[in-house]
């Protein structure tokens, strides 16, 4: 199994259909381009990839998921787009291009973002693939893990503690609901498509949790070590930005013993599974190993 | 049947129970207040009040209607919030308020809105009162209505249009995604809720289409002719705006010609279906009355 291809693979068939859904709508020129610009502008698509890895983990056909996994991206995409703005982190540069705000103005960029979420729910309410008991799980794990109880109550908290030290549990805390929730549902969301039962549920969230901080953890890592060319922003921004990070906490070295102790535990509730594990285990690899 | 009354006490009604869906939730506290702030702001609460109305108008509980029609207002919340900002309307007041942002900073502002959105969505699939099917059918009405093509796709445009003279048919569609496809969305939430058929789903479509060019048309003319105080807002502010309106376009006389054509239209579509046409009658007889 070589992960790298298979996560190109399923990288291309994202990218294929990530803009497709948007194609036919009467969506207004300029917020469509908004929109699609975003979509568009790469990235490791690795949410969307989690929800079709935990299908084809079950031997199920992954495809069936791809509606489902693009909803997850437009969210996180949306989520990029408000998280750059002026007011919130004020970012020029995404992904080494300019953000959306510099592009299409602040106007355009927020309702890009209310329409990407917005069309996140519309794809999985609307999909012709899902049952309606499925649709609601699904609508449910996403609503929760991007509302008020997490993603935008991680970035809220990330925005009131600018400039503060933060202790360890006050950064995981921001980081579980920040990053954490919506991969999380990115796995939950694969086991739903699956059917899979109430244990299997439990183990998978156990794992996506724990693979949610070794992410976040390898991010800050990144911006310590890593190449500021690969990433598409520099590296040192969190020093710049005077934001806390696990390797300014616990030493450069204490953050990789963290990491390897979380990916521990991610595999460890993924081996009590009865999931095939190579591909999973792959991409807890990859975590790990990416140098952007 | 005091029409005034009845709306009272739906209104009174949503006002005691909006708030309480976001009580035992752990919303971090300012983003918390930011969304309370605005929910609690007051106003006419039409669109909740037209799903209750529905279900009334059915013969059933229109109790059990109580949180789809919260999730309405707080789409509508949501969209005064951001329309509010800074790089769009630029407005300091709100129902005689302060506006969000005004009071907690445009960061806070934006995330307040993401939430309420992304709430109505997470209230409505995770009710116990509906139906998966039920639940589906409202989301994909609520997802359409306010995303890419409907309410989000109005103020882009709205936006764009700004210091340009429109025509009638321009105006008109603006109004039609801006506001109408919500108060649409709100009616046929009822006939969702009261498992209307195909038929009496089709003529309240169409009720509420007309109802929607009325409620706009008159907004317009109370710009012109209404009391500052009574609206909570500055008459002549459209005027001041540049703002396009139907006063301008038709001249005040010809706004109510449009505005009676319209109210005669939504009544004989209405008449059309089997439900009850007091209190729906009686509210789109308001909505031609009303001072603010």
């Amino acid at each position: 199994m070589d992960i790298q291809h298979y996560l190109q693979g399923k990288r291309q068939l994202i990218n294929d259909h990530l803009p497709s859904f948007l194609a036919e709508k009467s969506i207004p020129g300029p917020l469509k381009d908004s929109m699609l610009y975003s979509l568009q502008a790469g990235g490791k698509r690795l949410r969307p990839i989690l929800t079709l890895a935990v299908l084809d983990a079950f031997g199920k056909n992954s495809e069936a998921g791809l509606e489902a996994a693009c909803a997850l991206e437009m969210v996180h995409t949306y989520s990029l787009i408000h998280d750059d703005l002026p007011c919130m982190d004020d970012d020029d540069y995404r992904r080494g291009k300019p953000t959306n705000h510099k592009t299409f103005g602040e106007a355009t960029a927020i309702l890009a973002g209310d329409a990407l979420l917005t069309f996140s729910f519309q794809m999985i309410a609307g999909s012709s693939t899902y049952t309606p008991v499925q649709k609601v799980a699904l609508l449910t794990i996403l609503s929760e893990a991007s509302g008020a109880e997490g993603m935008v109550a991680g970035q809220a908290v990330d925005m009131e503690s600018e400039n503060q030290e933060l202790t360890l549990e006050e950064l995981q805390s921001i980081h579980e609901r920040k990053t954490g929730r919506l991969l999380e549902a990115s796995v939950l969301f694969g086991a739903v498509l699956a059917d899979a039962d109430a244990e299997e549920f439990e183990r998978l969230g156990a794992f996506s949790r724990h693979l949610g901080i070794a992410f976040q953890i390898q991010d800050d890592i990144l911006d310590v070590t890593g190449d500021s060319q690969l990433m598409g922003k520099q590296a040192g921004s969190d020093e710049h930005n005077y934001k806390s990070t696990y390797p300014k906490l616990l030493t450069l070295e204490g953050a990789k013993i963290q990491l390897a102790h979380h990916i521990k535990l991610a595999k460890d509730n993924l081996r009590k599974t009865k999931v095939d594990l190579v591909i999973l285990e792959g991409i807890t690899d990859y975590i790990v190993n990416r140098n952007h």
